[in-house]
Parts: structure tokens; C-alpha cells; sequence
């Protein structure tokens, strides 16, 4: 890796750049930037966040993306899991609504752009490895029904708060009668809209006589045209005097520019969960980027991307904003509108920049709930529960894995649902290798194959066993084999020869080696001799270096054929016979 | 396992006990009897206890090692790691001498019991194995030379605390002017005796004219003679008058009937450290008896040994004990001694017993710096610092895990090394297995064999790429993969087939399942087809069941020679052309 790469990926593309890429890219910034208003609006409300601080953490971002990141369309800006851990994150520390709430969302921004960038610089991506599918698929699908549960109350103009999903749902149906009639018909309506416009409004502009791509483009634009007219109607009708809330004065102009609480016992209370957001959001981002680059035939640096990402949240710390991370939809709509480079990211951001300095009165009239709505048709689509039903069936160490996830998120929410999903996969991990599958096997008569004497008829001898280690030995399983071993040698008198077919064997660490020592001695002390087989060339060289291989009472064979051929010629003769 | 194996292990050997079986249970027994007194009034010493309840900790559990335990020649009592491990335990909550500090003792045998027992009917006995060699061997170390500085200062007659090794050293050396001579004669030639004794008895015995057999037996009685003999010239001399500690009056009699400390919030207080004392202990005692047990091809079941250890340290609870376990030295004296059945184990609790009634009165002058003297022998032979070398010469991960239980034992305690070396192991071996080796395997010229191309003369085509992954795909490397995978494909354009051998892949998690549907769908999109060959049969049985096999671009193969032959036969021809 890393040779002859540029400093930046922008020089890559930046040379070649000419018309036809402009107009491409042009073309991919504006549809981006209609969707992505009214989707900075309401995951800034997500997070607690007034709606203009949505569009603020939308530009920073995206240019410092553009020119640090290595996926050529990934579009940069708040996303909803990552907004509503934001808000679990400051909502215990601050009101949400006041100054310091604002100054805790920064400083978190910071915290997570500071630990992304160390993570890329210090090439520790790896460690998003330690999220597995099944713990991201239950965390994601938590988050959207915590995300949905918390919406829905908006969206009906109740009041109900509670601890954890339950509690939430239990609030919802308990305050359900004092639903705001004209709330609920705003929030239901551009709900059943945008669920509508999802599959009819390009159909039905096709049928108006538009060309596919002018209608694909417009169909995306279903959120705006719902913002829109249901401002358009709260304004003529005057409805936030009849108590339907809206989004009010928002402030025009300029991202701010803004620092970090400077505050270590801060620093302190924030590390674990800036933690989690920057490996929640790295995964997320990481993954949309290598679907789409792929497609191109193109390729994502993971560390690249930690230190794009981290300096997409460092901007967003210092204009303003929030916690950010490449977010799936906006990024496959930016591929499927043409975009070939990330100048439509940059051309996305002015859009973004001029919305902030020129659009924000016209916002006033919008309806929160009209906003709420917005999130709850983009995070249903986030909920997956055939997970469960594929982990069940696969492996049911990955479905436990799932359901701790959910379950956990659900009742005790994000952090510790996400700790205890890493926590038990890993668990369950070092569980599954620490009882290896040992097969004793025998000879296939006719050919030079070894298989399981339990399941095939296979020729052996009372002299000699043959087992096969389907694991890398280390300590966890070291003194299994010994067991197996012990077995052996005590309830077959005749036993001389115990062979180890190694061919499984990736590694052999310092107390599988003791254990092998040890097994060899009693072995020894038994009159049996221990041998090894196919041992692979990496295990071999560290095996060569010590006393093992001298004090062993056996040899080591090339192949297990060539091992039972020599030290038991009768299983061979056998075989040859049948 | 257990099918046909009696419910108790006695019943095995109880049935063919015989005279000539009798007469070697019974030497055993008496030379184990001499070596145990002097042995459990230290190791009582060592955990802050009165010298009395070392003798009693040696004999019901001795009885009921012997009905429960598997092994037939493990000696179970106090040993030095575990009395450390107690005194730093109880050290903390109560007065070293007081009645509340043997309460709490009983209290922490009883949990550790508790908890053994469990496990053993949990078939938990595999926790066991999450202790590495190398972390036990740093723990051990760790221990003994932390006993070693712990009993100097007795040796020396001086007063020096510390919390630490480091520390303790520290104020030794600070302490060391204010040396009692007397008592520093006393215990400095015990230690001298002691070493000389080990090597130089036997022979001097046997050019005395007396038999090697007999020799041996005396030359074990060598503490006591050590332990006699001060005694002796302690009293001759009133050197209790002159500063030198004894041991003093020490009770007459049968062990008292003890019950634990019914409180909640100490069993919490006492938990981890129960639990870190039943696993040390655990793995201590198997170790030596599976050791043993196949010098005569008997064997030992771990989960027994769990249930046996367990009553042990029960009946220690109940008889005013502490917590034991079986002892390296005093198995292996039992072993060479000639026992055959734990009776010899019945009969040694018999003599302790008689000890403890009728012995004590004698140990009134015994210098506190001889039984010191003891111990530090005992342990300087556990120290083993060419553990350090040779883990760095094979494996870095392993010297790192021995160094840091090492280190952190010395300079945080026993619990925090442990806690410390189990982690590190574990995140280690976690790190080596996300970032499996894969290698870009090519045809070896003339043969069916696949080899790396970066270290032998291969058969490669542009137009297709082996990968053999030697790892099991799991969710923390599932990525790695992918990544090597895209690099591969944005580098070649004319890459048309990607084959994965899979001969040393023993497991496909859900996580990993995802990431290859991923790599199989963006090779679709860039027009490559994705293959496996030889892929193992439990795996094959797993994909059988999901979508992957049924949407995979390519085929599986049976042998990788198979799929090279088929999908780019010019590797082939060129190689037969060579």
C-alpha cells in the first residue's frame, strides 16, 4: 500500500478534469442539495440541535471530504444513527435547545474528528473490524425504532417521554388521546406521502410525458415538495396559532465560526461515546464508500477515509455543526445523479452555503412535524428483522449476537447496546475457537485421503491414530488436544504412533507449543511416539527455531499419506486390497 | 466422555487394593507426611495465618481429594501462589493474627469452593484454558518473587513494608542496617542448608552406606531436620529472649468445625478474588496431575478435578482452613515415593492429623526466620525468567502477555496481573486473527501444487487471481478480505477471475458470510466472477443452506488445480510446457 499514491486523492482526479466531468458533476451536486435541506433540518432536530445547524455541519464536511477523502462520491454530512447518538450523548448533560447544548455537540464533533484522524494516522481502521454484520444490522435497526418511537410523538403533537423504547411506546399509546388532531393530520399526511413517493412519483411523471432521468431527479425532491406545501398551508392558515409547532425563526448566514469546551473532565465524560460514534460512523461511511467504488471499478483506502472523516468532523466542530459521517442515501443518489468526482461534494456544499445565507426564512412555517415525518419514512427503511431469521438459521453465535444488540439498545439504550453486542461476539468468538473440532481420521481405501472415522468407512489401525486439528492452537484450545490426547493413549493399549495432520493449523503460539512439548513428553512416557503432517510453512519456520522438533519422539511428514504409509504400512496394504 | 466411568473415581481403584498396594500407599504416605508439616506451617505463615491451620488445611481436604479427585496421586493443601494470593485478599480487610482475618479465610476457601464446584457441574473447567502458559508462567514468577522479598525481612529479623515489589525491595534495602544478627544467622543458613541439601544429601547418604531409596526419602526430611534443628539451638540458647522470633504456643488438636461468614456484601467483596484463586489453583492442579497421571497412562478428567477441588476447599472451609489446591512438589514426592491409590493420600492425612494432635507442644521454639527460610527455598524454584527469552525468540504476542503479568504483578499486585495478563492475550490473539495472512498463491511448474508468488517461481495469469486466506473468516477480518480484494481488482484491469482457496478456512461466520456476498456482488459489477476451491465439508454444509452458493458469479471447485485447469488453462499449459 502506499506506493506512489499521491499526498491528496484529489490530485488523481483533479488533472483530467474538464467540461463534460463539470457538467456531470454539476448536474449530481443540485439534486444532492435539494434532498439533502430538508434532511439537515431534521437530523439536526434529531439531535437536539436548532435546524440551522444541520446545514452548517452539511458544508464544512463536505469540502474537507473532497479534498482528504478516497471514495469519489461518499457524501458527507449529519445521518440519523449517528445524530441520535448524539443526542443520547448531550441530552444527559444539557438542555436541549440552550448554548451549552450546542457547545457539547461541537466539542463532541471535535473529540470524534481528533480520534478519527489519530485512528488513520495511527492505521488502527482495524478496529471498526471488531463490529461485526450481525452486531451493526441489530444496532441499526434499534437505533431506527428508537429513532421512529421518538419521532412519532412529534409527529402527533403529544408529550411522552421515557427511559428506553419500552417506556417510549408505552408513553405514546398511554398519551394517545390527547393526539393534536391538526398535528397528527400534517405529520400522518407527509408521512403517507413520502412512503407514496417513493414508488409513484416517477411512474406518474413518466405518465405526465418527462423523461426517466428528469423524473428520477424530480422524485427525489418529494421531501422538499412536502416541506414546502405543508409550510405553504400552516402559513395560509395560520396554524401554529391553533398549537401546531414550527420550526420558527431560523438565523441567516454564515456558519459561525466555533471551538470546543476546552474542559478535560469533559473530555473524559465524552471519550466513550465520541468513541463509539467515530467506529459507528467510520463502519457506515466505509461500507456505502467500498458498495459505490466498487461499481466504478474504483478503490477506498479505509485509513484514508478515517482521516477524511476525521477532518470532516473537525470542520464541522469549528463551523458550528456536529458529529457527521458518509450517509448511505445521499451517496448513492450523488452516484446514480452522474457524479464521477468529489467537486459535486463541493459544488454540493455552495448549494448547501446558500441555502444557510439565502433560504432560512422561508423555513419558518415549516411544521416540526412535517420534519419528524422526514426521519421516520428515512430510518423505517433502516429496520431489518430478517436478520434474525438469517443469523437463526446460519449460526446461531451470530443470532445471539443480534438479539443482545437489539435487545439491549432497546432497553438500555446505544452505548452500553452497542458494548455489549461487541462484547459478546467477541465472547462468543473466542468461546467457538476454544473447543476446536478434532477429527480422528482414517484412510479412504484406493485413494490418499484422510477423512473423519465417524463419518466415512475409513481404514486405521489399533497402532496408530491420526487426528486432525480444524484450528490454529493457542491457549485456549492448547489443552483441549491434550485432553484428546490423555484419551487416546489411555484406552488403546496397543496404541505407538499418534500422527497430527496440521494442514488446518495457521498457528501454533508460545502455550500450544508447551502443550505440544508436554503431550510428546507423556507420550513419551507412554512408549508412544508423536508425529505432525502437512505442517504449513510459516508454523514450520517458528517450529524450526525451538527444542520441539529436536526432543520430538516422531518426524514430521510432508504429507499424512507419506506419515501412515511409513509408520503403519498395514492401513495402506489394507486399503490397496479392498 | 463418561460412558461406563464410575459415579466416584475410588471405585476404580478400591476394588483390586491389595497388600503389596497398601505397603507402597503407606511409605508414600509417611515420607509426603515429614516434606507436608514443615510446608503447611509456612504457607499458613505466608497467608497470615497461625502455623495450626496450615496442618488443618492439609487434611480433610487430602480425605475428600481422595474420594472425588481423578487423579491418583495429587496432593492437595496449601500451596505458596495461592496462600500469596489469600494474604493479599484478606490482607486488606482485616489484621493479619486477628479472629476476623481467619473468619474471612474460611469465608474465601468456602466461595472458592463454591465456585470450583460449579464449574465442574457447568463443565466449566474450559474457562481454565484463557490462561496462557505465558501468563501463568509471568504470574507465577511474578508471585514467587514477591514472596521471596515478603519473607526476607522475616530471614532478616527487620521491619520494611511496601506495596509493591518494587517498593518492598526498596525498603529492604533501606531496612537492611537495622538486620537482627541472630535471627539473620538463623535463617540465612537455614536458606544455605536448604539449597546444599537439595543437591548434596542424597549422595552423602548414600556414601554413609545407606541404600539410594532410602537416601531419597531422608534427604525430604531435610526441612524438618532444618526446622528441628534451630528449634533445638533456640531453645539450648533462650534465643527468644535475645529478639528472635518463634512461632510460640501453637493449639493441641483435632481442626474445629468452621462455618463461612454469612454476608452478602463481603461474598461480593470476596468474588473476583475467589474466582481468580479457584481458576490459578485449577490450573496448577491439573497441570501437575495430567503431568503425572500420563507417566502411567492413566489420565485425569478436568471437570472431576473441578468437583474434587471444590470439596476440597469446602471441607477446608468447614475445618478452619484456607484455600488449597494440589501442589506441584508434594504430587510429584507422592509420585516418586511409589503411591498407587489415593489412600496414600488418606494415610497422609492421617499423619498431619496426628501432627496436629500430638506435635504442636514441639513446635514452640521453631524460629519464625527457618519456616521463612523454607518458603523462599520453595519458591526461588519457581521463578523462571527464561520464560522472557523464550518467547521472544518465538512469538512477540506471548513475550508481551508474559511481560505484562510480570510487570503488572510486581508493581500492582496479584489480581491486577492477572486481570492484566488475561486481557492483553486475549486482545492479542483477537489483533493476529484480524489481519490473517492471504496469500496470492500460483501453479508450481509440474505439479497440482499452489504456492505464494512472492516466494516461489509460479504459474500466474493476469486474467485470474488465487487467493488461499489462512485464517477462519470471522467478523474481524471478514474485512481485510474485502479490501484485498478491491485492491485487486482496481489494479488489474484485465482480471476476469478471482478463485479463494479455502483449505485452511475452518469457519465462516455470519459476518464474514455478508462480506463475501459483498465481494462476490462488487466482482459482479466490475465483470469478475468469484470461485472457491476446497472448501472444507462443515463450511460447505453451512453455505449449502444460504443465498450466497445460489448468487455466486463463479463456481466451487474441489481442488484448486481443478479450477485453474478449467477457468485459465494457460497456466497450465505454460507450467507443462516448463
Amino acid at each position: 500500500m502506499g506506493a506512489g499514491r499521491p499526498l491528496l486523492p484529489m490530485m488523481d482526479w483533479a488533472r483530467g478534469y474538464d467540461r463534460a466531468t463539470l457538467s456531470s458533476d454539476l448536474v449530481a451536486a443540485v439534486i444532492v442539495t435539494i434532498m439533502l435541506i430538508p434532511q439537515s433540518l431534521a437530523y439536526a432536530a434529531l439531535a437536539g440541535l436548532p435546524p440551522q445547524v444541520g446545514l452548517y455541519a452539511s458544508i464544512a464536511p463536505l469540502l474537507l471530504y473532497a479534498v482528504f477523502g478516497s471514495s469519489r462520491v461518499l457524501a458527507v454530512g449529519p445521518v440519523a444513527v449517528v445524530s441520535l447518538m448524539t443526542a443520547t450523548t448531550i441530552g444527559g448533560l444539557a438542555q436541549a435547545g440552550s448554548a451549552h447544548y450546542g457547545v457539547l455537540a461541537v466539542t463532541l464533533a471535535f473529540l470524534s474528528g481528533a480520534m478519527l484522524l489519530l485512528m488513520g494516522l495511527l492505521r488502527l481502521g482495524f478496529l471498526a473490524n471488531f463490529l461485526s454484520h450481525p452486531v451493526i444490522s441489530g444496532f441499526i435497526t434499534a437505533s431506527a425504532l428508537l429513532i421512529a418511537a421518538g419521532q412519532l410523538k412529534v409527529i402527533l403533537g403529544i408529550k411522552a417521554e421515557g427511559h428506553n423504547f419500552f417506556e417510549q411506546v408505552l408513553g405514546l399509546l398511554r398519551q394517545a388521546p390527547h393526539t393534536h388532531a391538526l398535528t397528527a393530520a400534517i405529520g400522518l399526511g407527509t408521512v403517507a406521502f413520502l412512503f407514496w413517493a417513493r414508488r409513484g412519483v416517477k411512474p406518474l411523471l413518466c405518465r405526465l410525458g418527462l423523461g426517466p432521468r428528469l423524473a428520477d431527479g424530480l422524485a427525489k425532491a418529494a421531501p422538499v415538495a412536502g416541506i414546502a406545501a405543508t409550510a405553504l398551508l400552516t402559513w395560509a392558515g395560520q396554524w401554529q396559532d391553533q398549537g401546531v409547532r414550527i420550526v420558527g425563526t431560523v438565523p441567516q448566514g454564515l456558519p459561525p465560526l466555533t471551538l470546543p469546551a476546552w474542559d478535560w473532565s469533559l473530555w473524559q465524560q465524552l471519550a466513550v461515546p465520541a468513541l463509539l460514534i467515530s467506529v459507528v460512523g467510520f463502519v457506515e461511511s466505509v461500507s456505502v464508500g467500498q458498495t459505490l467504488a466498487a461499481k466504478r471499478r474504483q478503490r477506498i483506502v479505509p485509513d484514508r477515509e478515517l482521516v477524511a472523516l476525521g477532518a470532516s468532523n473537525l470542520g464541522a466542530a469549528l463551523t458550528g455543526g456536529f458529529p457527521v459521517t458518509g450517509g448511505f442515501a445521499r451517496s448513492v443518489v450523488n452516484f446514480d445523479a452522474g457524479a464521477q468526482t468529489p467537486a459535486a461534494g463541493v459544488f454540493t456544499a455552495v448549494g448547501i452555503l446558500l441555502a444557510a445565507l439565502l433560504l432560512t426564512p422561508a423555513l419558518y412555517y415549516v411544521p416540526q412535524a412535517t420534519l419528524s415525518a422526514t426521519i421516520v419514512v428515512a430510518v423505517l427503511s433502516l429496520v431489518d428483522l430478517r436478520i434474525l431469521r438469517s443469523t437463526w438459521a446460519y449460526s446461531r453465535a451470530d443470532f445471539l449476537a443480534v438479539v443482545a444488540t437489539l435487545g439491549v439498545t432497546l432497553a438500555a439504550g446505544v452505548e452500553p447496546g452497542l458494548v455489549a453486542g461487541v462484547a459478546l461476539s467477541l465472547l462468543l468468538y473466542l468461546y467457538k475457537t476454544s473447543r476446536p473440532h478434532i477429527a480422528e481420521v482414517g484412510l479412504v481405501p484406493g485413494t490418499e485421503h484422510f477423512r473423519n472415522v465417524l463419518r466415512h468407512a475409513v481404514r486405521t489401525s489399533p497402532r496408530l491414530a491420526s487426528l486432525r486439528v480444524d484450528e490454529s492452537l493457542y491457549f485456549a484450545n492448547a489443552r483441549v488436544l491434550e485432553d484428546r490426547v490423555n484419551a487416546l493413549v489411555a484406552e488403546r493399549p496397543q496404541l505407538r504412533h499418534v500422527v497430527l495432520q496440521c494442514s488446518a493449523i495457521n498457528d501454533i503460539d508460545a502455550s500450544a507449543l508447551e502443550s505440544l512439548e508436554a503431550i510428546d513428553q507423556r507420550l513419551q512416557d507412554a512408549g508412544v511416539a508423536l508425529h505432525l503432517s502437512e505442517v504449513k510453512g510459516p508454523v514450520m519456520d517458528r517450529l524450526r527455531g525451538t527444542g520441539f522438533l529436536r526432543h520430538l519422539s516422531g518426524e514430521v511428514y510432508l504429507s499424512h499419506y507419506q506419515a501412515i504409509a511409513v509408520l503403519a504400512p498395514e492401513i495402506v496394504e489394507q486399503a490397496s486390497l479392498v
